[in-house]
């Protein structure tokens, strides 16, 4: 990517860019405000669509040293394009999202306790009521394991391809959200902070699912019907909750 | 409600309203301050019962955007008497509580996570302790899962009524909360302050009881006797627990 | 107790009461600090051996609402001594065992979540651990249930009876604590600080003693000889933990 | 050790022991901050390998009176070289490691309750993801039990034996904490900051763990190339998590 290292945003891609830093940076300030992270176990990117460039947390820095400026700017083949810092290292996992999910603009990576259990447990998180109903349209998988040689080479590029071939007969946005066998979490939405919220809720259901099956370990799936319900009452045309337009009468 | 459109409240229900709109935000931001809150998932409502009017928070804002003055205002028919954001999805379900139970004065609905383990593997909390006991008389009910039917039309307001038919057989006041199936805790009480007192109970109980399962999977009921004083000494004209009038010797 | 009617304190004991006042607030609101209460659900007491008077906390009174000033003086007798608010409902349990165990100085009851759930299940705490042998000198007993009648009579009375009953044969500085079947833990301690120690101690063992054996169901009671070596080390003569005099070398 | 007693450090000494002073001081004070100490139930130390001296916490004093200034200063062989106070009682244990691991600057030592629990039980952690292997090369090791003996005499010394001897076929930095038996974790790395960080470790995936074997107790090990790949990318020449220069391109 020779032709970047000269590169020059236009006026409108530099304000651009110049949001996204900030939108990023306060989507991983706001994984630690909820309690998602342990020391610098996150990480959040965002993209702007139009340039093809993605704004990432820098790699194995403190929270309290992130600003918005020193977040990484990276092309979707991985060149920096601006950025003094090394990117994430789990950067060409978000990547592989990227460019085979067209609808997302944002994504997360958490090793958040309750979910990363059952990621290591390589077991899916079963839709178990509405709590899990309003964010995601049924289980939130997980993936296999990476083979030993998918492991060894390009191991962050095939964990995006373990994702996207696990999500692949899903709509991706109505299941923005997986788990990783044996690693943890990876949840995204329409942008940075819609996949914050996600995680959030990832975390949240993963620990109620623990406990209700403990509760009871014979629970049912939720009923179709008001998982349909949860779900379509939030996201859609149709949707009234909230303050949307689509909600009012 | 046509009768409405140009309602201007008296001067006395002017006065209330106001109060009520304090109480009802204040009851909001307390449900977060006791921690029983991820993002928007819950709510609470107080009535004036000598209008007919519910004051109700708003659909998916923020808690600190909430005031007094962005509660909404509903009659008990759901139309909106003041307010120009719309109520809480899960207005219809408060309406048929007030509607059916006329001892109750504020709602609360949460998605706290351990009472929401308990609904979603459709428990009834048994009552344990005696710290159970000094608030329901009795275990805290389960409903039925509602039909596909129930779930496609007017799905709020058969919540509603699900609750109500669970509850039928008690004193509305002594059972003052419920879990839905595959949903969520409500709770209830005297006005809103008390319907949030509750729903902290209800997420505290919830987790004993959970955990004293795990340590003896044998473990009893708790002693009707020991059920009864506990209830009975901080309910009821015999009470002696606080600085009520009835507990001066 | 009418002589108490025109109480006066010497001026000794009015400073030591000034002090002891002083002592059990902070001691309350250090149950509230190391989130062991929700509400007013826990109490300290403390008691001026030299007098026989005993301070509590007032009954149902919120935590930020507490002062030395309102703390409740009375006397062994449960005659108030000093004091406009009517004392913890629990004061009857306290003062049995003030009568019946002279080596005490301060009390604590708490509905803590995880001691709690033990004394729901019916179950002393077995000492699993060095934090458990650090302070109890073997299992947290857990009391019989109470009968009805002794349920339905002098009810916070014989809670202090069964207790006294359960702590007989053991020396009850060296099993600073109790649960009270179906109801909740008890502490003490030389004063109310230590009492509130005690109850932290408490609810942290009860705890790890239930995770232990969710880890290892078949694990075996602690070594006796490393349970005298941590008890030992931290209490008596030859005590070496900390900054005493007696573990100078 | 009497040559000690007239002992004036070099200005050399003098000034790395005043900046470990401080990094010890903090690391204790970081312990808290990470939620990993009830009361005073948790010491660091930290040394200096030149001149053989190690930094401690005095025994049992709270957290908020510690300072920079009333760390002990030991030598390896236990003698007090600088303070009025008594060192940690686990003493002996440290000095122990540092004798004979020369690789390790700094060690912890906690009744985090996660970590505790594992160690009640027993039972090592095992490696079930890549949040422990990002850290640990292989399970969190559990020492045998203490004989009577060893616990009888020399008992803190003995704890340190216990733990190289169980140490012994690992590289001592990649397996950087254990479990010792019915008791609690202690951990080490390169300075006293590393070995705080490998304590909140341990208890991150100490809960983690137990989660993980709740939802699915037929779990296998990590895949042994998938451990490999996650500590490797962190630790080593090849590491290129993080901003190190052997990981810039």
């Amino acid at each position: 990517m020779t032709e970047h290292t000269v590169w020059q945003p236009t006026s409108d891609v530099a304000e651009r860019l110049k949001t996204l830093r900030h939108q990023v940076w306060q989507a991983n300030m706001d994984l630690e405000h909820h309690n998602l992270v342990t020391f610098t176990w996150g990480n959040v990117s965002g993209i702007d669509r139009d340039s093809g460039l993605v704004v990432i947390k820098p790699s194995g820095v403190k929270y309290e040293e992130l600003s918005a400026e020193n977040m990484v700017v990276v092309d979707l083949h991985g060149e920096i394009i601006e950025g003094d810092l090394n990117p994430s290292s789990d950067t060409a996992t978000h990547l592989e999202l990227y460019r085979q999910f067209p609808e997302i603009g944002g994504i997360v990576h958490t090793h958040s306790p309750q979910a990363t259990a059952w990621a290591q447990a390589g077991t899916a998180i079963p839709a178990l009521g509405t709590t899990h109903a309003d964010y995601f349209y049924g289980s939130i998988p997980c993936t296999r394991a990476l083979s030993d040689d998918e492991i060894a080479n390009d191991y962050e590029l095939n964990t995006g391809k373990v994702i996207v071939e696990t999500i692949a007969d899903s709509e991706v946005l109505a299941t923005p959200g997986i788990l990783v066998k044996e690693h943890a979490p990876f949840t995204w939405g329409k942008d940075a902070d819609q996949a914050v919220h996600n995680a959030v809720v990832v975390e949240v259901v993963a620990g109620m699912a623990l406990q209700t099956l403990q509760i009871n370990p014979d629970v049912r799936y939720i009923n179709q019907a008001l998982l349909d319900k949860h779900y379509l009452r939030k996201h859609g045309a149709n949707a009234y909750y909230g303050q949307h337009q689509s909600s009012k009468k």
